[in-house]
């Protein structure tokens, strides 16, 4: 198994030279297309979506075949863990994620256990390996999941929270209890992101969209201990090829020094954070992975190419450095807007003064 | 004038010796409170309730009743600005707040003009002098304003906003228009504020609410320059006493160097900074307000102690320190928990090991 044709985004990763910089951009796959919104009416819901190996891949091709992407990212979502756990997740109509039978008594968490990735999520291993034969080795395959703590924050609360009160409450009462459950979450991730890898993802990045909910101590004791050991328990290379982990806590600028050092290669950043503090902040230690403000897609086509070069002349020169937004595309974001971006950032940073 | 009995939550803003750590908490008179709840079901609105300067005292002093708080803080909203200049505010049932004529057009936004606090917002003047009455110099009275930044988001997306779409497209596609409403901004919450210093307040705080979803460049050309603009033009003595000024920026943790610069008293924080590095950080320029998660008072009355223990050791000795919430605390708050913080903060911190 060699590297893909186009394996910039993998070599930025590694800080290997790059001739320019690379860009996909988080939840590609989605709403703002009009052809995924088709594929998701066929399917019937969203679930199924995610459930079925071939759909999932047309969704994960479908933002390749219009921009000029330097990866493709696994269609799927971050709660197959808790899914597969039995919680029994759906997604009631407009509305975000809830699952039937929340984490709440003792006993409960005492027989949560981490699920067999081969057996309960064999779809999404299924799709894995229609996506890369589809794929060709083009471009990289990311594989990715949700972190301990984000999935526990679902998997206690039921459903999204603003203020996440079910699953602080016990993180003050019963640290105990949501310690049991981090740790085998973290067994869960590690597990299923290795299953993925094995399956054929070059790449893996664990979202950790709530550790920035957390206090300074909290993250470190309840998120950031957590992704420590998932990053640990990674198969990092594959055929003599080294998979590169990326790790993103949204909100989460001013911990970058201690996310830096628990062992990924990259870490995400949202937009609150400027890059080039940043990468003075993390020197060589790790690449940076963003971190446009999605909601700067909705200007105009020039003002879209000016935010593009104000983030890759933040970054500078050199190698480490993967395009993104800060956050997931908003789904109303004009797709037009997307090809500008895409085009911008590979024609600056190829041609920069 | 002299300064109240309880000076310490003014001394501890002036970086002046204290016997105890100082503490109020951000809408400390609101929902949790069933007093609170009474109140404003006799005022028919929300709206009603702030303008009657006499329900306004009445609310204001609820809390004081109940917990040794060490300052008041005037009962308002921060959207009085804005309805004042003719913008329709209105609060739906159950929903927050909504101008009837938000600014989206050139010429509305030519003609916006900053209003005379004397006049339209005469009913906040006459709260400040009654509730000043009312305390009888026992603690002192904070004085409040929504910052330029966060007035406009309210005044472009006419509402709140989960992405401030509207705003942040009018920020990358026309930034021109979006500096002139941050400059009458600027001015109006000058004059507001300044008119409150003359009524009466002992201190004033001004929330950036909503200045931590900007990216840093935006952050620093959008909010921060108009927070400072507004405290250079602020009356900061009244009577030969130094009126202090608190600036809050929620999310602006990582911009903490640069707040501290502008000339503010103090900086609040919210939860997610440690305030011993915080401290390190600002060294002696300015005092520290905040910062236990809000989130914590729904655990048991130990575990809120503890965490309130947790803070005020993480600030450490000498004065400088305010304990508040990280953010306003939570409508659903049991209202006997507040009572264990404001003991335990006077206590612990008045007989630290």
């Amino acid at each position: 198994m060699s590297r893909p044709k186009n394996d910039t985004f993998l070599r930025a990763l590694l800080r290997e030279p790059v001739d320019f910089t690379p860009v996909w951009l988080m939840r590609q796959a989605g709403r703002y297309l009009p052809e995924y919104c088709e594929t998701r009416k066929r399917a019937g819901n969203f679930l199924n979506l995610c459930k079925s190996p071939s759909l999932a891949c047309e969704v994960t091709l479908q933002p390749l075949a219009r921009y000029k992407l330097d990866a493709a990212i696994l269609f799927s979502d971050i709660l197959t863990i808790p899914d597969a756990m039995g919680l029994g997740l759906s997604f009631e109509n407009g509305e975000g994620p809830r699952f039937e039978r929340p984490l709440r008594s003792e006993w409960e968490i005492r027989d949560l256990t981490a699920p067999d990735p081969w057996d309960h999520l064999r779809y999404v291993m299924d799709a894995v390996s229609e996506i890369r034969r589809a794929l060709d080795n083009s471009v990289p395959l990311i594989g990715f999941s949700g972190s301990p703590f984000t999935l526990a924050c679902y998997m206690v609360e039921g459903a999204g929270s603003s203020d996440f009160r079910t699953v602080k409450t016990m993180l003050y009462d019963r640290p105990d209890l949501l310690h049991r459950i981090l740790e085998i979450n973290a067994r869960a991730v590690t597990q299923y992101l290795n299953a993925q890898i094995e399956s054929g993802v070059q790449a893996v990045m664990v979202f950790d969209t709530w550790g920035g909910a957390l206090s300074d101590r909290a993250y470190r004791e309840f998120s950031l201990a957590y992704l420590q050991q998932v990053v640990e328990g990674l198969h990092r290379s594959k055929d003599g090829e080294r998979i590169p982990a990326i790790v993103f806590t949204k909100g989460g600028g001013q911990w970058l020094e201690d996310i830096a050092a628990i062992g990924y290669d990259a870490v995400g950043l949202d937009w609150t954070t400027d890059l080039s503090a940043a990468r003075k902040r993390v020197g060589d230690k790790v690449a940076l992975q963003g971190n446009m403000d999605p909601i700067s897609l909705f200007a105009s086509p020039e003002a879209v190419a000016t935010e593009a070069r104000k983030v890759i002349d933040a970054y500078g020169r050199g190698t480490g450095h993967v395009f993104n937004l800060g956050h997931g595309i908003n789904q109303f974001t004009p797709p037009e807007n997307v090809a500008v971006l895409v085009d911008t950032v590979h024609e600056y940073s190829r041609n920069r003064p």
